[in-house]
């Protein structure tokens, strides 16, 4: 039976550019099933597309081959590779950092350099902007379906040599953690952080307990409170601040059933600090 | 053969929570046909998630089993239920207010709370924040693949216990339709109404009668005019409003390629109030 | 096996309508596959309704079924009718113009009137407002689940009477070709023009080469500039303009990772006109 394929772009869906992609793979095999991550991922940015890849490819089969296209050097050097993971999963994308959190989080045992003479959309070669479609699904395609084999892909190269992008490590230092704000829940505006729920631990903090947080842009403060360490949102009022244990298992703010991110105007990267430590108890006489 | 697997949720398509599910559907049985109603209910609305139920899923085949989560609830004592219905399909969702068109209009013949301990995805227990993958998608999946029966998502209870937000019966005194404007055909802005065709036609209003229309949010008039009951929106020009059955057998107001929602700012809601009377009858001297 | 079956659509997919046409088509036949090209075509835009069309059919396996539903005049006398392209396609669409592009391009090879008494789908008689769903979708179900031939859908009808929008043809003119913004590249705002790669080849111009573009608006100039001829965007510098053959062998217009569209305010349709010709050679003495 075929393997699934899954793609992920920041194509958008509002015009044909994803269709195009589902046509060519189900061109190469009329059986595959096909689904996405997401196509939101906004344009050009390779940091989210590698962050919506460790969320989400552990979920899925071993064996799933996922097609990720955010690509704003096509056309140039860039390589195209396809990467097979720890856990029996394969990634075809262009070689600019989409992998640095797969790299990093869930190892790549093998990867091979795409031999875009031999894996591309035959009749395609006058068209130089659209490797998602005339190279990325085509070749996902092809490996889904079992027609090539992964060593068919192209000569293999050291997995060290796949690119990542500059992460920033939470770090524990005199009961204060600081960490960055890695990324958004997109719709609920909730801020999730590097921050693991094992460094956090490290505080001796417990559900119920209360948490002083401070955020910065750059230097400047933009947040400081005292909230509460919920188990999740219910844990505390509506349209109250809480610390909680995201679904990836690192440490997020939010605001139940409000927008942390549209409330204090706060975005994502490394230039978001995030600190955290216990709250000094307040005794009231 | 499987049976398929429908989606709904309140979390947008734009980061990976979709996906995971998807992926957790998919590791219990590869053969699922997975589809979707929407990721697009608004936040925490669980009063259109409700609707958006009762107008899809008598178009699915019997059997279908539907996971609808918009969850504000989670983590809280709120029950996780599912439900059959009198057309022999299932919905599994919170129990928080979504069933309550099903129920009423579609009819719930038997009830199971989640016994969530049993039916949960394997090594999630320490997230408490996205039931959604962990439980819900994971119980769909299961159910819907045959590897459970409906009997063994967890005990049964009495399916009046189903918790039904407050709904708004239209009603007709003196020749007069009063209503509320339920719900929106979000792309196009016509308004939809809870008044049925059934109690519209107690008006005696044929295509072609022109109606006298008024909308109040709360005792603000907001629109007062005499419009066409029309078949369709072919039957009047372009630009103009008319009143009409909508897809779901009940009385809509709209433009004509226009927004009604948008050219008089009406939103949805029970606070929203319409009534609808036979216009009187103009004679031009 | 069962053919594809691909939907497009202006009806977004906040709200159930896309949905139902899902169910629809699955309660025909449980074992189809089906995909979307888009639900967001705008609101009545036929034009790009046609677009999407010949930018996405031809990636599609031969026999595979297309079902768009962009209907301004739902419930008027326009047809419906079922087309078949000369790529052994088939595209079922009220024929408002939606098959300009296919006709001109792909060529139509017989064309049939749907008869809507006996292909719609049973007990939708009362609904006059949702065609998507209780006869496009129903007969395109049909269609590629084999359960009724072209032939059945209606009587054939002349593909020379499938309504065309105007269209207007690029042209060359003592080495200025004159064309249009067709369309689009909606989430990276890149200018597709109706200047197809093999009239600017006329000019003899390459890779490398800078050009001179002008762009008005009817009479209006918004936009003049000298810019690169490239391959693909890494020939230029980020924020740098470049024109280039787009993925449909046309030219087009970009900024390297910005919008050229929300740079200028530059929109589509034939009052969005564009020259092009060999950019003069400058001399630096």
């Amino acid at each position: 039976m075929e393997n699934l394929l899954v793609f992920q772009s920041d194509f958008g869906i509002a015009d044909g550019a994803v269709s195009a992609m589902y046509g060519v793979a189900y061109s190469v095999n009329r059986n595959l099933t096909i689904c996405d991550i997401t196509h939101e991922i906004p344009q050009y940015n390779i940091w989210e597309a590698s962050y919506r890849l460790i969320q989400t490819v552990k979920y899925w089969p071993r064996g799933s081959v996922f097609v990720s296209v955010v690509d704003p050097g096509v056309g140039s050097t860039r390589r195209s590779v396809a990467v097979k993971t720890s856990q029996g999963q394969y990634i075809i994308t262009p070689d600019n950092g989409t992998l640095t959190h797969i790299k990093r989080m869930s190892k790549i045992i093998e990867a091979r350099e795409i031999d875009e003479k031999s894996n591309r959309l035959p009749n395609s070669g006058e068209s130089h902007t659209f490797h998602g479609r005339d190279i990325y699904a085509y070749v996902g395609a092809r490996l889904a379906s079992g027609i090539i084999e992964f060593q068919d892909i192209g000569k293999e190269v050291d997995p060290s040599s796949i690119i990542e992008l500059n992460v920033t490590e939470a770090t524990k230092e005199n009961d204060i953690i600081t960490g960055t704000i890695d990324i958004m829940d997109v719709r609920f505006g909730s801020l999730w952080t590097n921050i693991s729920r094992e460094l956090f631990n490290e505080l001796g903090i417990g559900y119920g307990d209360r948490v002083e947080i401070a955020i910065l842009n750059d230097t400047r403060e933009v947040y400081r409170n005292i909230i509460k360490y919920g188990k999740s949102f219910a844990d505390v009022h509506i349209g109250e601040p809480l610390i909680y244990v995201n679904s990836l298992d690192h440490m997020a703010v939010a605001i139940n059933q409000g927008s942390f991110s549209k409330a204090y105007n706060i975005h994502t990267g490394s230039n978001w600090i995030i600190t955290i430590r216990k709250a000094p108890k307040i005794i009231y006489e």
